[in-house]
């Protein structure tokens, strides 16, 4: 099954998720539009917002609250995104010339923090405090994840904990967010709002893992990024970290982060953590993180939605790029 | 009198307010603690914070929703002058070294991103879906005015309208929504709660011209920055504006910004414009708003809190730093 198939209980609302986000970019400043507009038609799965959508569709499904909720979520993604891109200096994403590439950091900034604003806009439209609370609290999160993630750059003295607590703030916090929202504004029992959050949680820990290792393994052309494009530039992820561990000698993570070198060497270590079966033991910890998942999934009535979010944490270890 | 002496009807309430703010940086992150203590620690006027309390000084004097609001606007405040820093490469605010200079800009955006965030969180706190609207949208002006003003350096085909959208995106919008929200939590009258929201705003208009008149006549070792810092970098203030209005032959601003000489030549405009007569003309405009914040005011009861508000429009026209 491909996404779209997957993401079927909720491809009636989907539309209206895509005209929200194409209102963001009307406003009184052309130029402003034109910049949202860059940035959001990139026509990605939009998986955050079904996410929303596909919680609460075993509840009250109201969607005068969930629709600008998802559409919420997708701007955060995108608004962090734009910021990640300055940050980083990359050039491309997915096809499409970064904002700070075309114009300029300042101009990346300003466009991620009104993304910011105007989703935290589209949120307070669900006049769910909790749910305000939640969503500043993600951002929050992000935040802490990169900022420990721009910190330990080239730094070969970290743990598992670490990565965790990392791939916890770019990825599995928005998806828990998305997950627990969904649940709360379609008054899912709170039993069942708890395993929502705990299953988005492990999926985008899972994701997020899975995303990790086609770094190593992907191929360049279809992921749009060299092979080993984290580590070589200096970002440890799992498939590095089980190297590390497994190593009895010198740790070849600090020796290619000392050697000066690493752009030459890289394909080395690469080589190093596809010989090792450090690639297949990343998997079996993602899938560990889907059953968590699943399991989650038990609080749920049975139907459609609870079959779909099933398919998705298989589909999850599947997807090659 | 001076700042301290104005604020004095909520003296009793800004060391909660100082609380709050140094609560921010209790973070489980030791890193990210130092870095909003480093942009924290400055000590300003708290200006902002001042403005909602005063706003509810007359009525409801809900300070469990005030104080957490108060705090937002100061760390809103904050957030923004870390991301304008980085967007100028500013390497010193207020005698401190800046994030972007310190640490990189990357630190610089995420520490800005995380305090949107907590400012967010605290707005939630009131539990008034209303005013987390209000700040939502705030963020929202301000990125359109800064973007207005980073899509407009070096040029000189500006407005007065153009002007007055940026300095109500940078200054009069904060202003405008510290009084306005002040009022709402306080359960103010709505005619009151309108009339605040114009005083704010009409003060923040006043105080960005000043500081704009300021920064062609204050003396240079006080502003901490070198005269007319805004035209050398491309920037067009009510000054400058009204310099252009009143030539009849060539356009000076468009002289030196076409000269590629403008750090050589911009000596000579700021003397035109200091003998011009437009100095004195920018003061009556702002005298004019400062007239408008005070009539806003007459829908207020009497008392110190509104007598302080008065005192506070005068002092906005005769502080020299």
């Amino acid at each position: 099954m491909n996404v779209t198939e997957l993401l079927s209980p909720v491809a009636n609302e989907m539309p209206a998720v895509e005209q929200t986000l194409a209102s963001v970019a009307e406003v009184q400043y052309p130029l402003l539009g034109d910049l949202i507009r860059h940035v959001m038609s990139k026509g990605g799965k939009r998986l955050r917002p079904a996410l929303v959508l596909l919680a609460g569709r075993s509840f009250d499904y109201n969607l005068s609250k969930l629709i600008p909720m998802a559409s919420a979520m997708e701007l955060l993604h995108t608004a962090t995104l734009v910021h990640d891109d300055m940050i980083d200096n990359a050039v491309v994403r997915r096809g499409r010339s970064t904002i700070n590439s075309v114009w300029n950091s300042g101009t990346a900034v300003l466009v991620g923090d009104y993304l910011f604003a105007k989703s935290a806009d589209l949120v307070a439209t669900t006049e769910n405090v909790y749910v305000m609370t939640l969503f500043a609290r993600t951002l929050m999160r992000i935040c802490n994840g990169e900022l420990r993630q721009l910190f330990t750059t080239f730094d070969w003295k970290q743990t598992r904990e670490d990565y965790y607590e990392k791939i916890y703030g770019k990825t599995a916090s928005m998806f828990a967010t998305s997950t627990e929202s969904g649940a709360i504004l379609s008054n899912a029992p709170e039993r069942v709002t708890k395993a929502l959050h705990d299953y988005g949680y492990n999926l985008g820990m899972a994701f997020q893992i899975v995303d990790d290792i086609l770094d190593y393994t992907g191929d360049s052309d279809e992921v749009g990024k060299p092979v080993a494009s984290d580590l070589r530039q200096g970002t440890i992820t799992l498939p590095a970290l089980l190297l590390m561990e497994r190593s009895s000698g010198e740790n070849p993570i600090k020796r290619l982060f000392e050697s000066g070198r690493v752009e030459e060497e890289a394909g080395l270590t690469v080589e190093m953590i596809r010989q090792a079966g450090v690639i297949d033991e990343s998997f079996t910890i993602a899938r560990e993180f889907c059953n968590n998942a699943i399991d989650a999934l038990s609080e749920l009535p049975h139907g459609e939605a609870k079959r779909s979010m099933m398919a998705l944490a298989d589909y999850v270890l599947e997807r090659t790029y």
